[in-house]
């Protein structure tokens, strides 16, 4: 599974200080503790931050690929005008993070994917809202996909986020989020797109103490539906094992008895 | 789902002691700890503790019994005369196992379930040994629970196990168990039988520090696929902790925000 760091976002109050100070090093180190632990792309969102979004999005990717230029990253906003910013400097291969399915959106930021050679992630939610039944996630994900393809990208250039939902405030829809990634792996297109979500949001709302149980087993859940990527913190120990622990039984890597540490090191 | 207790098994030193010593104090005080635990049945294996299988049997059967006359057990022995001791002198709700889908031992097996009205554990094997595609274990499946239907026992009375098999040894069989999970509880029927499974095999092999690991994250994509039972270590707290969030994100309980806490008050 691809492991997208989510670490890099304005909204902590580490990154968020070091943007106020124009702290290279300290942003340099929160991707790299992220790439140590184990994430394989990093998610740049500029949170609340700074009044200049675009600016300070410039910023931040010149800043990560100055010390990692091989890292691809993940240009993290709802402005289609911030994500155009990151993606103005960037060198590194990129995930335009993320379009939804409204019309207008969808063709401005698939826009930008053509033209900047960028994958996409697009939630299958549009002027009505997150469906509530899998079907209907299930054919925005197809209007993405098709969309996407008319305009010449492949389907792997294409992930499907289909929107996790907070179990606390409606459990149900914990089922027919995974119920949607399997159709649109198995379902959709030959060869389908990639799956990722935003994991963390499974447990807003719930104790802090609880959210990493809650995390890590749906994350088992979703791998074991299909799931290709997710945003994570991958500060979560517990987490990143659950993850190799659940490729190993899914047969996606080879056994070993030190199945951890042979991951880590090849990671 | 049903935590099936297995630490009432002689093959465990503790167990295999007070076989030996007739103590009677410590098999209920293994009992009780299972319940305490999360265990809604008690797995009785006799192992390798005693040359007189069949007494045996009869005795750890009544002395649960006697402190317990209200916990359903599950009467475990390869042999159909053990588990027809046990069920002689078994008051409490009882579960046979298990049989396998070979005809003389199913036949046998099915009819000690229907004259002690017990529920029935089938294994997807036969004389041809364990099929290594999903299809023809639920073939096997479908077997099995349309003789025990002919034979005028219930789809609910009926726990079909598809084996689990080590990952270290085949990994590609984690995923083909789980497969025949998902088919047996969709396909098969209306209404469908339950389905139960050793867990623990999953990881045999596995270096000791790596097994609890491996035993939840299994489990837990077992639920999604719709598992009902499972015969596991309810002394494993990090265990029955991944099985109740499963439960939680299935939508079979009921969020609060202490949610481990009320599943164990309820149970």
């Amino acid at each position: 599974m691809l492991i997208i760091g989510e670490r890099l976002n304005g909204m902590f109050k580490r990154v968020k200080s070091a943007i106020e100070q124009k702290n290279k090093k300290e942003i340099q180190a929160v991707a790299e503790e992220e790439i140590k632990a184990g994430a394989g792309m990093i998610d740049i969102n500029v949170g609340t931050a700074a009044a200049d979004q675009e600016g300070t999005m410039k910023w931040l990717v010149e800043t990560v690929q100055e010390k990692f230029p091989k890292i691809p990253l993940a240009i993290d906003s709802s402005k289609p005008e911030v994500v155009l910013a990151g993606l103005k400097v960037c060198r590194n291969p990129v995930l335009i993070n993320s379009t939804t399915a409204e019309d207008a959106k969808l063709e401005k930021l698939l826009g930008f994917a053509v033209e900047y050679k960028a994958d996409i992630l697009g939630l299958t939610l549009d002027e009505n809202g997150i469906p509530s039944q899998k079907d209907e996630r299930v054919a925005l994900a197809a209007k993405i996909l098709m969309t996407a393809m008319e305009m010449g990208l492949s389907p792997s250039q294409v992930y499907i986020d289909p929107v996790v939902l907070p179990v606390k405030f409606g459990q149900d829809q914990c089922l027919t989020m995974i119920s949607a990634i399997r159709d649109i792996k198995t379902a959709l297109n030959d060869p389908p797109p990639k799956t990722a979500i935003g994991l963390s949001n499974i447990s807003n709302g719930a104790p802090k103490e609880m959210r990493p149980l809650i995390n890590r087993t749906y994350l088992v859940m979703c791998l074991a539906a299909g799931l290709d990527g997710a945003i994570v913190d991958p500060y979560d120990t517990d987490l990143v094992d659950a993850m190799i622990t659940s490729e190993l039984l899914l047969n996606k890597q080879i056994y070993s008895d030190s199945f951890l540490k042979a991951y880590r090191t090849s990671h």
